[in-house]
């Protein structure tokens, strides 16, 4: 501000100010600020060259007409280490981020309140902030849909709004799917047994995954006493888990599991046998992290920057986009599942 | 909503039912919105409580009320791929949003524009959705600071402001200091020569990590022909550049390395030359990822969640936290830096 500009020194530009500036009206500043998408691209860049110009920022009046079409949704972040699926949840909101379609949509992260499942959404909904909500990490008796529903909030979900068949409004990652075609894989290079290390029985996420192995065993015509063990969300029961399964597997035999956590459990236990992981005991995880790619392990892939893309649709235009969307996951393979170097 | 509220069945609640419900007055109920601070713990919950059951939402006027207090600020998250410390400025955006004072401060999260690095933080600004920015990821002439210096936008900084030395709002890791610590842990450790595989030269993040080993090498007397090398973020252009590094290590040597993927590739080359990390050839990495806990890696870990809590603090009361801060990173000591099992 001040001599390069034509106002006066020390005032704060306004709307007419940058009017002037760029050659165009008073009305087209406004678009420009709450309807780009009705401006032509030249004359929006120019206008907006001189917003930077002379250090225009809309003032309250302006805010306002923008909220009518700005709209902001919120997204719950939780505590990294209290999350069983962390990796993926910090790679969706990434990507809904990045894909946010930004002239009509924002994100904005809150934390949730940990005594209570609707109070996050409560107090940003009364902060006047957002317009409506993505939800993630859905789970069985989920308090937070019905809640959302009965407020009239719109909202989008990543995973399946499990107990509400009714709803459509969501996108999810075929993990069944996801499993069955790595127990085909593994069938596929050579191993003849296929377990499958899961989570203890009652996540809609995990038995999804489990039945995936299950429905595969049985359509390959595998051994069917082939085994199941389950194990927490912690590398050092995963370890014990696996051990106990390798107790229970024949030889040229491998483990799918239903995350990278777990499976790096059973790349442990394989070691401590004196075994070779893909060698001699083949072992699937399922995330594809950062942790598959430095440890060679072959794992399941979702496809989040899609999922974020998809929800963005059915949030800004429903009619359109009414979902719901299956996604099907793929592999990455590595040396893990691979009987030979 | 319906018998068993005190509405008009169908109608919309207001404010007036909602003090009604809860024997307040309507300015309390305004005070809950605004100014929950102001408001008795048991007087909050009471209307919160109505709040929810009415299925109360402010209309806008409450919502324009509500902005004067409910601040939100900008953080630019980049695409995964695109970055070259994500997993921090992942793990950074969850602690930011988790340690948000959710009662006054909420955190909209944004894309930058690809072509112009200030064009996301026009566009956001000029959205009205918020009222100033935290920063990350600062570099070399960073175009960023300058910008909203000149546009009067109230930011903080997570990492120093490099060219600005007299901006005192940030608030940063001590990597100097890390990396220095590192070598100190190896000699103690064992080892009698510390190599360094850093990024090319040039980064100011990069420089001053290597400036910690350098200076640690000079303090301890350690031999002055210690080696360097340099490597971008890949993970089998960092193998070959400790390759090379280790050509020029004697026995007994260690590298310590400016992030965990270039760990990483020191780990690969350790192993290509028939060595054991930890046993032959110590490594230490920086960041302490999940890949180094998985990998049995030794690592330098940043405290991210006081970083974000400290942010939070200079935004919202800058006279009482005027900053800077330079928070001290701590060892997470693993098998690749310990010379027994």
């Amino acid at each position: 501000m001040g001599e390069e500009t034509t106002t006066v020194p020390g005032a704060r530009p306004t709307i007419v100010d940058v009017a002037s500036a760029a050659g165009v009206s008073r009305q087209t500043v406004s678009n420009v600020l709450n309807r780009p998408d009705r401006v032509a691209p030249d004359t929006l860049e120019r206008v907006q060259r001189e917003i930077d110009r002379l250090g225009f920022t809309p003032h309250v009046s302006a805010q306002q007409l923008r909220r009518k079409r700005a709209w902001a949704y919120g997204f719950e972040v939780n505590p990294s280490g209290h999350r069983r699926m962390g990796h993926i949840l910090d790679e969706f909101l990434v990507e809904l981020t990045v894909s946010a379609p930004s002239h009509t949509s924002h994100l904005l992260a809150f934390a949730p309140d940990p005594d209570d499942v609707v109070a996050g959404y409560r107090q940003t909904l009364a902060s006047g902030l957002v317009d409506g909500f993505v939800l993630a990490d859905t789970r069985q008796s989920d308090p937070r849909p019905p809640w959302l529903i009965e407020h009239e909030v719109p909202f989008v979900s990543f995973g399946r709004v499990w107990d509400l068949p009714e709803l459509t409004r969501w996108v999810d990652v075929d993990g069944h799917a996801g499993v069955r075609g790595a127990v085909h894989h593994l069938v596929d290079a050579g191993y003849r047994q296929v377990g499958f290390l899961g989570w203890p029985a009652g996540s809609p996420v995990g038995d999804d995954r489990r039945r995936g192995w299950s429905d595969a065993v049985a359509e390959l015509g595998l051994d069917a006493s082939a085994p199941a063990a389950a194990s927490v969300q912690d590398i050092d029961e995963a370890t014990d888990a696996a051990e106990q399964l390798l107790g229970r597997l024949g030889p040229d035999a491998a483990i799918v599991c239903a995350s990278d956590l777990l499976a790096l459990g059973a790349l442990r236990a394989v070691r401590n046998r004196g075994l070779r992981p893909g060698a001699d005991i083949g072992v699937v995880g399922f995330d594809d992290t950062d942790v598959a790619a430095a440890m060679g392990l072959t794992s399941v892939h979702q496809p989040v920057a899609e999922a974020a893309r998809i929800a963005w649709d059915m949030l800004v235009d429903p009619a359109r986009h009414p979902g719901p969307v299956l996604l099907e996951p793929t592999l990455t393979i590595r040396a893990s599942s691979l009987r030979e170097d």
